[in-house]
């Protein structure tokens, strides 16, 4: 039986992912990790999106390590405003090796349930600055991750090259826009959301050039 | 100034590392990980090695995640042998990604140390049957990490093709046989080790074919 395993943050595109990954096989888990980030919002949205998704199995993993190694804006360890820019003319939003390590956990989990398919939401067109999200990067560790793991590993990005608009119409196409209704974008980490911050706004853009209203503001809404 | 940072378990092989990098290196750090393993002296010898060679900084970092994801056995999770068969033939000692996982979580830290060589005691000769030891995994890891972390990283492996005797004279000529008095290696936790266990033997076996006394049977027996 096919199956395979979704990274879920609880945000628009790993719920995009995970719509996409239920048209495809058979049996789908998802995997979150909770890594101290500063909204906690997030990891409840993922828990609603997987439920409402009815995966077979999802786990929230907590990751501390990340956090014991220093201080980054997304875990709240310093007071700088998210979307600056940081260390290495990054944004201060970069947690160094953080897609890395993400993968490579939920690639262990993978290997213990036999699920040969990993399925991230990351993109590099709306590219913002994370070099772990790019397909090379991908690429490689998909490659370290066979080796290491000595077992078949396909890592999907079905996001990679989509515009957030187009990244809307696949959702739509897939029949997720529903699921999309739950999810949570706000860097701000305010439900309704803020509207103002750069990931509110890439968000509507989004939308906005995709021609559909967005879910999560219909039902706040409503 | 070159800096180096060794991934440090408290080990024979770890510690030999340590011993290489400080003839290499002008600045040493040490990262160790509390993954919840069932003989804690490790954790301790660890503290004691990177005390004795003056490391600059020696960090144990608590790696939570893979107890999340299941059982196994150097966890304690399950009441099984060390080193008994598990699954997909593997020692059912492997914790799948581990070392891919403990690698990463050392480039992230070296990432922000600004230290671009990572040391680890990983080898292939006295193959144990963990695929995330081998020089093909190291390399292709090493190629993920750069891009991942849009950085400069070099994973050394001084010891990915020593017999167990050549690491021990390695020891030898780097003036590291002083700092695995104060090592850790039997699979059974016993201090003075057990003598008996698969892990004791290839030490003593190493040792034996060097020529050299095991300095920490001479300092136990001292």
């Amino acid at each position: 039986m096919s199956a395979a395993l979704v990274v879920l943050s609880g945000g628009q595109d790993s719920t995009t992912c995970l719509a996409w990954a239920k048209k495809r096989f058979a049996v789908v888990d998802a995997i979150t990790f909770d890594y101290g980030q500063r909204h906690r919002v997030e990891l409840a949205c993922a828990v609603e999106v997987a439920r409402r998704a009815g995966v077979r199995q999802h786990r929230t993993i907590t990751v501390d390590s990340l956090k014991q190694l220093g201080g980054n804006t997304l875990t709240g360890d310093t007071g700088a405003a998210l979307g600056a820019s940081g260390a290495g003319g990054l944004p201060n939003t970069f947690v160094p090796g953080r897609n890395l390590l993400f993968m490579t956990l939920a690639a262990a989990w993978a290997w213990q349930l036999g699920t040969r398919d990993l399925v991230t939401g990351v993109c590099q067109t709306d590219y913002s600055g994370y070099p772990d999200c790019r397909a090379d990067t991908m690429v490689a560790l998909q490659q370290a991750l066979r080796l290491g793991l000595e077992a078949e590993v396909v890592i999907h990005t079905p996001l990679m090259h989509l515009s957030k608009a187009d990244s809307v119409r696949l959702a739509q196409a897939e029949g997720g826009l529903e699921l999309l209704a739950w999810t949570h974008t706000c860097y701000a980490g305010q439900v309704p959301p803020c509207g103002a911050c750069p990931a509110c706004l890439l968000r509507a853009k989004g939308f906005a050039e995709a021609g559909v209203a967005d879910p999560l503001l219909v039902r706040l809404a409503g």
